[in-house]
């Protein structure tokens, strides 16, 4: 049985959105997942009553307080104890929950999943990874997208095991090529920051890396796994959101632009903390909470975080 | 009369193309602007005979060797001083010419810019902006795209000004928004750059800062000057590029993204140092050189370089 926090009060929706999607998921969920909804009971229920979920299959933790999306994470988190993501985390990290997703205030999550469950053994820095669309179909990945907006070579490097390690797990692709943003293709090109990255990229035995990739690689099948530091990728992340935007502007019908409506996705994990925590965007509608909680699941099931741990484990002597 | 130099040894299709830019331009162009040819004097007169150039109007300067796209830049200028790239940069330092073209090796165009000619006094370091198209078919401009891949604070509050002045001179852009691309719009967000940069930006008088923009406001109209480093400035260009591969292969016909096709903008200029220096792209064709000779008559007409001395001039005590 696998337990799934599930925030209901974060996003533009709440709680409607987040309570679809909960059915949604469990429509066709095989008892072997429990999701315990957190949030205003009142007013989840008052959306449950439409639904079919099975009351067997949840439970609700009230947490009469929200995190709005503007406030300033620590200090709201702070001041709110009693919010669904401050609960949610103290449910995940007392045991009462596997993992925890919400499309809450993003600040809040990130620094929730920072200092309310520990970074796993040997991870500097834990990261966000973004996914990038491509023609075929298939995800890449791109760490840091903002949770780390300066960055050391060494976070560079261990962002590119756990992007690879979730892209091999997760998104299911195969011994997944490991690229370097850069401005230029050739070792030696790059910032500071980009030139000592490369060379502890390439004796990296955990990765598979592929050199250098230029920003007109990444929104091609260069390379999965795309590392850079958090600046650049939330750059490069929102700049290519907003291109479903400009689509629908120009009323554009293209089935490759239309994967960059990143609502679809749900939402993001952050990689390199003790259990499963996803971020999703602030306009998640119902099938986004599904897709959601199905990572979620997908993590707990193939023990992503332990395959992490082992990544990170310092071999005895 | 305004003497322009134009490398036409560089660029995939030279010199051809460059022939037909030159005549192109000269069709329409009233006896005040006179162009130096540089580059192998048989190969361009075998592409002259078919154009139909007033002899009047140009002269050519013999240049028999050629820097490659991917020879390293300082080098392939030490060790070849009779390349077009090194004559070319030796006609404007000696005052023969007024203003520098060329579709050549990048790099060796950057090294040339820099080291042969100087930075105006005040200037700490000269930038290479890139312009980015708004639906409204005006176009933005990113300061740094590749020159500076590290930047202190002081270096991007001078990108500002001298992308506004660029802007305002050559864009025709009224009082140019200056847009500091960053991960959040909220004053404090960022890197440690972006961070030290606002306030230098906030009180910086000869500029119109309008705050923080995110990825998302790029390729929108709610700056006009995009102020970055070059590594970030760098991949958002190139991926902006690719959006016009990517809409050809996927057959999307939209004037907008048609507009992403950056060879019809020719070039973009180095600002900051002493002459103007156009450095075009590697597939430009005939528009493309007529646009860079284009900006380049702009930019001595409009005596961008003398405003940019008065800008960065220290006051008299």
């Amino acid at each position: 049985m696998i337990t799934i926090g599930l925030d209901m009060m974060g996003g533009d929706f709440a709680p409607l959105e987040a309570v679809k999607g909960a059915s949604a998921f469990m429509a066709y969920n095989k008892d072997e997942v429990h999701l315990v909804l957190i949030g205003d009971e009142e007013k989840i229920n008052l959306h449950l009553d439409g639904n079919s979920m099975n009351p067997s299959t949840y439970s609700i933790v009230h947490a009469p307080q929200v995190i709005e999306m503007h406030e300033h994470p620590t200090k709201a988190l702070k001041e709110k104890p009693q919010s669904s993501i401050a609960v949610g985390f103290h449910l995940l990290a007392s045991g009462k929950t596997d993992a925890f997703i919400s499309a809450g205030n993003t600040g809040a999550m990130m620094v929730g999943a920072l200092f309310s469950i520990k970074a796993i053994e040997g991870v500097l820095r834990p990261t966000i990874g973004g996914y990038m669309p491509r023609e075929d179909g298939s995800l890449g990945l791109l760490v840091d997208v903002g949770l780390n907006a300066d960055c050391k070579p060494e976070n560079l490097n261990q962002f590119a095991v756990l992007g690879s390690l979730f892209s091999e797990h997760i998104l299911k692709i195969d011994k997944p090529k490991v690229g370097l943003v850069n401005l230029g293709e050739e070792e030696g090109k790059g910032n500071m920051l980009a030139q000592a990255t490369y060379p502890l990229l390439k004796e990296n035995t955990l990765i598979n890396f592929v050199g250098n990739i230029e920003g007109r690689d990444i929104l091609v099948d260069k390379a999965d796994v795309m590392v850079c530091d958090g600046f650049t990728g939330n750059v490069v992340l929102k700049l290519a959101e907003s291109l479903h935007d400009i689509a629908i502007r120009r009323n554009i019908h293209d089935e490759h632009f239309d994967r960059f409506n990143f609502e679809v996705y749900g939402g993001v994990p952050v990689l390199g903390v003790a259990k499963p925590v996803i971020i999703g965007h602030g306009i998640s509608h119902a099938n986004a909470f599904k897709n959601m909680i199905n990572i979620a699941c997908r993590m707990m099931e193939t023990d992503l975080t332990g395959k992490i741990k082992e990544s990170f484990a310092v071999p005895a002597e």
